[in-house]
This record gives C-alpha cells, structure tokens and sequence, in this order.
C-alpha cells in the first residue's frame, strides 16, 4: 500500500515522529557491492539540518545517524540497509499548548479525524522532521548513481515574490551553497535574504520555489504509462511537506506556446549521437528519458507556524486563540533543497533499476 | 512494478496499444454489489473521443466497449472487471513514412531506444488513444464515489495565452458542456475557439490548463508520507499525455504568499461543522483530506503533431523531413477533461477504500 | 494488492469467470524483443483442456485465444501482452438447479458471504477454467527462460493411494506425454487408469501429486527473507484450485532424517563448478537456487462434484438435496500437469528478472 | 518488490544481520488506536528466543526490544510502529574460521555468488536470528486479531520420526508449553527429549513438523485466485528458515481420499449458522475462510549445523574440512512455534483487513 514506503525496486520504507525516540528508514533493493562514503550522507544532512542560519529553525539537531543493518567494511550487503536518527532536542513541552488546538494549515485536524488520535508534539509524523530520512536514502541513491556519472543539484529560484530570471544553464552551481537561501544568482539571494530578514522580524514566514536538474540520464529510464518520470518526480516532490506545485520541462507556461515552437527538433551531433536542439520536453519524451537535461521546478506554500496570534478551533469545538511557541523556519526552502534532490535521486534510481529488465 | 497498473486497493491495469486488436483495462479491487450505469461510461467516453468537433482528430472510434468478466446484471461481482474496445478506424498505413523517422517531441525515438522495438503505427502504446481506458474505469470510480456523496468535475481554464480569470467557485458547472472547448466562462471560450480555428488552419496546434474540482470528499482520505493526496493526484495528472504541470491550492502563486495570509483559519459553522474560511490547501493538510473542496490545474503542452514540414532524424541517423498525415487534434485540452476527471475519480477511489482501515 | 496479480516484475493479471464472456490475462513487465512460438502456448493449452480423455470433463472448449496487444511480428513489444480465450461450449443452464445451494467443498458459500453476490454459473471466478489463463501465461515464461537454457517439466507421481516409487531422475520425461494420466512409470500408469474407470463408473472422484523439476537454474534466484524461492513457489502451488500440500526437497520426510544425512556436501566438480552430491535442499539454500535441480511435490484433494446424491444447505439456509449435472473430472490431477509448470514458470521468470539488480 | 517486506495493508519490513548492530522491523498499516500489551509481546520473544533450555542454542539474548516509533500512551498511532532489538552476545570470532568455508546446507554459497559479497557472522541475513522481528510482528498481530476473537494457537506434532497421533482436536492446549518440546502429548514429548538428549550428545540435529491451528476467524477472508488464504499461510510457512513442506485441511493424505469421502456436508447448526459436518476443507474453501477452524502443519529439516566434521569447498573452490564451533540448536522445531503462529497471524490479519472492502 506504500503508505510509507517509496519506490518499486531501490525501496525507502520511513518511520518516526518529530518528538519521538527516533525517525529512521530501511532501503531495501540497493545492489550489493555499493560502496558508501558516509561524509556525503553528513553532508547532505548537514545542508537539510535546521539551526544552519538566521533563517532556520532554532532546533539544534546533530543528524548523528546509526546504521545498523545492511552496511559491512564501508559496502551495501543486498540486505536491508536499515538506519535511524535519535530525537535529541525536541522540546516537547514547546506543545503542550497545543494537544488540543488545530493549528491552522497544520495536519493536527485532519490527523485528528483520521487516526482518532495523534501525537501532538512537534506535529508528531506529519512534521518536516521525516525529510531527514529522505535525504538520507537519497545520499545514498545518489551515491549509486553517481556510479553511473548522473548528477543532480537544486537550488532556491524564487522565494516570495522574488525570483532568479536566470535559466539553470546560466547559473554557476558551484555558488548554490555559497550563500544561506542556496540562490546562485547572488544579488537576487541578497534580496531574498533582506526579505526574509523581515520576516523574521514580523512573525511571518513565506514560501518560494525550486528548481533541480539531472543531468547524463541514460535514455530509456521511466515507464510509458503510469510510470512515467515525470509522474514519478511529481508524486515524488509533491509529496514534500509544503509542496503545492510541480512543473517540468515548459511547464505551465508551455500551455501558452504553439506546437511549432514547442516541439523541440532532433539532429544527430557531432559524435552520431542523436538530441534535440531546444529541451522544451525537459528531457522527457513518452515518460522516458530521452538523454537530455531533465529540469523540473516545485513550489512550496508559506510556512504555516508564524509567531502571531491567531484564531482556531480544537478538539472540542471551542474557538481557541492561539501563538505557537515551537522552533521554525521563516521559509523552508533552502533548506528543502537537498530533500528535492533526495526524491529526484530516490526516483531516477528506481528507474535505473527497473530498466534492467526492458528487453531481451 | 506498476508499469501499467494504477492504484493499490481500487486497482485499474490497461493494455494495448493504438492501432492494434484492441485497448482495455481490468479493473481489480472495485467492491461487489455496486450499481454501474453503462450509459454513464457511455457519455464519459464520448467526451473524450476523436471526432466531436472541427478542434479534434478526424478519426472515428465508436468506442462501443465490451465487458469481458466482474459484472452481471448490472453489478459488479468484485472479481476483476475486464473490459475491451476494438481499434476500428486506424489508418495504420498513415503511418507508413513514419515507420523510421523520429517525430520531434513524440516517443518514437525513446520507445525504440527503451525496448529495441516499437509499433509505430500510431505512435503505439504512446499514443493517448490508451486513455479511454482510463475514462471508463474512471466512471467506474465515479460511480462508486457519488454513492457517497462525492463529485467530481473539471473544465478549460486557459488554451494557449487564452485565459478564464474565473474562479471555480464563480462558474456554473451546467455550461462546461454547452461549448465545444469545455470552457464555462462563455466569452472566453469563443475566443479560444477562434484562436483553434486559426491554428487548425495553419497545422498549427497549442496547449492550455484543465481545472478540476473534487466536492463532498470526506476528511481523512490520503496517507500522510508518500501517498499523500497530493502526491497521488499529481502523479495520476503527470502521467497523462502532454501534461508538464500540477498544482492544487495556492499551487505557485502561493509561493509569493506570507504565512499570516496563506493561513486557512479554522471555525466551526453553524451545525457545529469544523471547516475553514479560506481554502489555500485546496482541501489537503498534511496530506490528507480535511473535508473542504480540493481543487488543482494540470497544464498540457501543445500537441506535437504538426502539419508542417520539420526537420529530424531516423532510427539510421539519417536527416529527414517529415510531414505527418495522421489525423490529430490541435488542441488536446478539450478532450482532456473526462481524463483528468478520471484519473481524479480513481485516485479518490482507491483512497475512499484505504481509509476504511486507518483505526480500529 | 494482488488479489489477481501474480508476481513483481514479470506479473500476470488474470480475469473472468468460468461461463461469462471470456477469460484472460495481462501479462506485464515481460521483456521486449522475445520471440514467441503461439504454436508452444497452444500445445500447452491443449494439454489442459477439457475433453481430452475419459477422465476429463466433458466440456468442449477449443481454447482458441486472441491477443490483443503486446506482440507484433512475433515478438513482444514491451508493452503488455493482453490476450483473451472466450468461452464457447459453457451450458449455464447445467447450473440453474445449484443457484442458491451450497455445493459441500465447492466457493459457494464462502462466495456468496465475501461478496454478497456470486456468478453461481460453473462456479464463476471460483472455477478452475481461470487456469488457462495461467497456462497462457506460463507457456510465455517457458520461453523466456528456455532462452536461458532453464526447462521445467512436471508429472503425476499419484493417483488415490496408487503413486510411482521412481525418483524423478529415474524417468524418461519423454514418456510423460505417452499416456491419459501423464505418469511415466508405465506400470503404475495403468493402474491409476484402471481406478480412474472405476471412479468415473460410480461418479466419484480422488485426488493426487503432481512431482515438478526445474533444471538449469543459474545460482543466485530467490530473496532472502519474504520471497524465498521456496516461499513463491508453495504461494503458486498452493493457488492452483484443489491444490492442498506442498513440498520441495527433502520435504515432509526430511523432517525424519539427521542432520547428517541430510546436510548436502559441497564438491568442485570435473570443470570447476560447485555442485553438492546430494540434493535434500531441492536446489535451494537460504531461499536461493544454488544450481542443483529444484524439485517439488503438489497434493491435490479429490474433485469435489460428485455425480452423487448429496444433502446441503442453500442461500436461505435450507436443507436440500443436489446431484449436479455439470461436466467435470473424476481427477483434476493429470490437467494440473501444464497447470503447475505454468506457475513454476511464472515463478521462475519473476526471480530471474528480479535477479538484474541483485549486486553492483 | 517485497524481498524483505510481508504483508499488503498490515505490512512488516523486516532488516537486521544475526551479528549487526541490531535486527528490527517496521510494521506499517496497523490500524490506530489499537491497545498494545508489551508483555505479550515479551512473552512471545521469550518462548522464541535461544537459550530456553539444553536443546536449544547456547547464544544468551534478552531480547529486549525498543521501539522507536508509531505507539504512544500504550496505543498505535497509524503511523509506522518502528522496533529494534540489538544483538548482544554475537560472538563472532566463532566465524572466523568459516570466513571462507561453504557450511553445508546454510546459504553461505548462494549469499556468496547472489551478491558478490556478504557477512559471514551468524550467517547475516540469513541467520533465524530474523525470526525474533517476526514474532515482535506477530504478536502485534495477534493483539488485533484477538480483539475480534481470532485464537491462534500452534504445537510440536513431531520431532525426528518421532510423531504424535493426536488430533488437534484432542489435545488440551493449556499443554503446550508444558514441556521444552512444546508438544501437548505428554508421553509422547517425552520420547522427543530423550531423542534430543542423544542427537545432541552426538553431535547431531533433526527436524519435525508444527501444527497450527486458527479458530473464530470470520467467513470471508482471503482472495478467489493469487491471494488464497492457503496460498499466503503457504508463503508465510516456507518462509521460515528450514521450513521443506506445508499442507493444510486434508493435506497431502487428502490426495488419496474419494470425493465422496472427502466433500464437507453443509448444515445449519442449532443457531442457524451455516458449518460443515466434517473439515478436509481445512476451514478454506476457494481460497476463503468458512468459518471453521483453519488447520495447517509445516515441515522442517533438521538443523544444517552439525557438531562433527564435515568435508566441503571454500570460496577459492578448495576442499576444506569444517567442524563449526557456534552454538546452534539440535533441533529448531520448539522455538518455531510462535513463529509460525506470529506468521499465520500476520496472514490473518492483512486477510482482514483487506476483507473490508470486499462488498459495497
């Protein structure tokens, strides 16, 4: 049913509430063999972590992980490679305000109606807590791709209503973590920092846009109906918290184009190696990667915790006001960029994996 | 694997391919004892199918169906409903001088490098003819859907630059029919039929977005961690043909957003009803349904299919030019919307089924 | 959730009742590329129909199958193979008297409660013509790994009490084949033959096992854990109508011997390879195929339709008294033949393709 | 894929190497709100685990449990109930010396050749130490299940060739863990030990066979064609280390009954519920329950480790001789009782919630 777990052959099975004992994942379906250096899972960790910045969440996490199956002399066993990370700093008592408020735009109501009960601290499993298990496994999935010379990187394009004109092609990555929002358009980020200084300042938070690329897929990967990468990288990024969009290749504005300037024309390259002149299909032709850039975009609602007053509802029906105490970010994004890249990561392996088996 | 299989309770898997025997489904976990209206399925395919107006392909497919296994007098058995419709008006020898050449921005070369094969007549498995499939067993799901309550409908909001600034709330949902381009907002949709006329005479084709609009859902319906509502929507909207975008909500617009306006506050109303006063989330928090109207737009790209000549390459490398006589739509949008109301169906379906276990 | 879905990545989803329309299946996630003989699938489909010999059932079913798509020029495309037997010779009329009894050992009842609603016409979905599709299906995988050089074949080792002393590897396979109930010990062929008149003369029935070998296996087939290829194998033995006992090497007498007699010595043979000299784990070790020749046992209780007077209950819950006047064997063991290879073969396929991704 | 994952809608993945840091598992789709007794569960692990008495393995684990996730104030959440059991008292430098030395018939050779690598201590993966998640799992299981009345209860009918001629019927359950053989047939458990006492002063192990039994269970559970409820009791059985054989109801003595002797007669008892006179059916009938008791035996092989030497290969393919010093059971069959009940309990607990929406 995959209530939690994510993928068909590369498998992450997640597990763990906010405030819980522990959050943790197992990845089942990883080839045997798979060296794994574990500072680049520290590091991308690292990137997700809250308390990075003025624009992070003041929780104070090490990410310190244990594996504790699976992993032998630095390798993937083909067993279950199982690994969980300790809730050190939740500060529960933070919520003991709210075990019976439904805080606007949170999960606490509809959780509430559908388990009949719930964890209320730190928003128990549908906290953002969950994405470190996600990044994780998508270290990992990285790490096996990059076996196969894939590379993938995200960065902040847009938060408020501030927003990078750069295409992708035009940014260097080597500036998207040289900066606290991971904007590589560096006066613009200086910008979004400014914004998001006042933010702060006022209580409110606001949300923002990323945009990832991956680059030297194999043609072939996806499958051409219910399966198909695109499918796959938006149920992927729509299920992060906060996301409300998703858009590949020309996306929304491609409904606006005329076929004659959309379809993006093939010719066979200098070494006989056949693409397309323009990438307006995002590297995707059918559901199947067709070797081009695949370029996808995802946005993310405004933080719902603010540190203002509001007025609600709880469990009993009384009108309740309001003003959360708990530790949050004033606008998730930037450190959401290396949980897209862990889902896109999670999805291209998969896709990799099962495209063994598409011919004779 | 589900290459081919959608859903995990209310399960549809669909074969075939354009211009073969037949294309069908089977319908896998639909409970027994429901009450299916043929008729309904009737009208839904309809709707989809070629030939209804100057804007869609010339191509006559009566789309009478026939229902294999699973039904009997007028109810479903709960084993797997099989269900097939012949391929009657396939010009398959429109599709002679295709049989090498790789259409820009189709499948063919993808197809051919995946699986070293491919039926090129049609564009094969990649052709969208595949998703009436998905329309009948979509009015199945909607059919068990409204004995709950819940409906489903979705209309034209923009084809090309052509926009409707209405809101769904704003629309009268009788008069999504009264036109040939599905849009209620009758002004605009004269005027997107006029842009079509323009195209068609061209050989030109466009794009445009589809809104849908899901009533009645009861709270609680979706998973909280990678099935959420969301997730599964965006993944079932994604793998129709030519779709680059989801949103749902305050989708990408609601990136510019603060938290403090963002926020849908809670109240209780009148019959002491929980509900909110605004609908940001799109009737979806932390993944699941919260009882309010979910709402999302999928964008479509413009039809690849052009009556003009292009420049591309063979499956030898060669460069040639093509000029395709297959009969074609120059807009799909039209004909998307029983699609996207299906794959809606399906999804609500399979997550009405799920939720029956979630407590003791 | 597989209720009619049958593996993980070579799966086959089988539909339809034993007198509706037709039956069928869609076999998905077989490679693109295979070649297939249509006059194999129609000779192993002949080996289980109906009306083969005395001791089958009556019923005329040429077995006649369409597919519907997946295959072009004699090979599969990649997409899913679809195909369909309609059902010509079914006398529904056979089954007005048992609308609402309760046929003793029959899915009657258990039917009627699961669903509230049953096809009660030859036993519906519960009927053992939906193994055809299952003969289909397999008659694929054979070809699949016949190309790898993995044969499988399978044989009546009992009938009633009369059962074959010879070890499989004292029989010539290609006598299989040389008689009515497919045992190859002569001697014994003949006498189950004789029961089998005696049965058939006073309308009852006996049951018995069919002995399955699978050679050539490649070493490295099967998961640890949940899917031991033992595990898989007794799931598609015990799925097969009638089937109720399964056993693989050493079996149930295995339980009755000594470690050391029963543990299988590992030698290097004459060109290298590692083989043990003896075979108590029936070609699998851990839940993996270690290259020795996998060999299993499947008990089949009697035909339950009896051409006896016999008192039960019906749907209102009184006593009557059926005799049924439908066609059936007085054993299904010799049909079964085709029936258990075709799910050995499913098996098999599934683990090798599964096999792919197993290391780096 | 399924390879460590058991279960559609209550599902268990299970991870863990005998001497890694810790085995674990995460169980997912429990329903919320039901009560977890943790002391049940610890009396579960207790009658599984080694060192009970002189015939089972000398190893020395407490089991002590921890979970990590999904359970709260005594009540699962609906999330995912996430549990970890370290190992403790791995002493594998008694593995040194098999670093390189194929054991006979344990899964050293196929765990060598499946993935290129693996871990040697224990046996890894495929170590029974596994088991002890199994049974975390199944007497989480059984909880639910007991909450609906369902009783599983399961026995040691035979050790060696030693066998109990009772009928399930005819035991007095209260029995079972009256003695280290758990078999209820008092004098009969007394020939059973005293064979143990010789095999182990030799050196040597046997196997044996377990009857289950599983009562209440409500007609209706388990699906008509792949998902038969003596297809996944099948696959749940064979799954376990050493299992060779599974029969249920009449078994493999069925296949030489008549029909007539066979079929179960249908009555209406006393309160009008609808039972049979007799019960080869083995409470199953297509594939679903008919409210009779469900009765299945499983076989085991003897234990592969042996305290003697034996001649075998290494992975350089040279013969060597070995005489494993680890501390092993000379016969698993007491310990696998709750496992095979924990089994047969996850089995019927996904049967039933699967079966909730089998009608409308």
């Amino acid at each position: 049913m995959s209530a939690n777990t994510f993928g068909t052959i590369f498998q992450l099975t997640s597990f763990g509430e906010s405030h819980g004992a522990a959050i943790g994942g197992v990845i089942d379906g990883c080839p045997a063999g798979l060296l794994i250096d574990l500072d680049l899972i520290r590091n991308d960790l690292a990137r997700r972590k809250p308390g990075q910045s003025f624009i992070s969440s003041e929780r104070r996490e090490d990410e310190e992980f244990e594996i504790l199956s699976g992993y032998k002399d630095n390798k993937t066993l083909g067993s279950p490679l199982a690994f969980i990370i300790r809730n050190k700093d939740s500060q529960s008592s933070d919520y003991d305000s709210l075990k019976k408020a439904y805080r606007p735009s949170h999960a606490d109501f509809t959780y509430q109606e559908k388990y009949g009960i719930r964890d209320y601290r730190g928003g128990g499993r549908s906290s953002a807590r969950e994405t470190a298990v996600r990044v994780f496994a998508g270290s990992v999935a990285k790490q096996l791709l990059s076996g196969i010379q894939i590379k993938i990187f995200a960065f902040v394009s847009q938060i408020g209503a501030i927003s990078s004109g750069l295409a992708y092609e035009d940014i260097d990555i080597n500036r998207i973590e040289s900066n606290v929002v991971r904007c590589p358009d560096e006066r613009i980020a200086r910008e979004m920092i400014s914004l998001l200084e006042k933010l702060k300042a006022a209580g409110d938070t606001t949300g923002g846009v990323i945009t990832c690329v991956i680059q030297n897929v194999p043609v072939g990967l996806g499958e051409p109906v219910y399966s198909k990468l695109q499918a796959d990288l938006a149920s992927a990024c729509m299920g992060i918290n906060a996301a409300h969009g998703f858009e590949y290749g020309s996306g929304f504005a491609g409904a606006a184009m005329k076929g004659s300037e959309h379809n993006d024309p093939f010719i066979s390259d200098a070494e006989g190696k056949i693409r397309t002149t323009s990438n307006n299909s995002g590297g995707i032709q059918g559901g199947i990667s067709n070797g081009m850039d695949i370029y996808f975009r995802v946005a993310f609602k405004p933080v719902s915790t603010i540190k203002m007053e509001q007025s609600t509802i709880d469990s009993s029906g009384n009108t309740v006001s309001i003003n959360p105490g708990g530790r949050h970010d004033p606008c998730v994004v930037p450190r959401a960029v290396p949980i897209v890249e862990a889902m896109a990561a999670l999805v291209i392996a998969d896709h990799y994996l099962r495209n063994k088996t598409s011919k004779i």
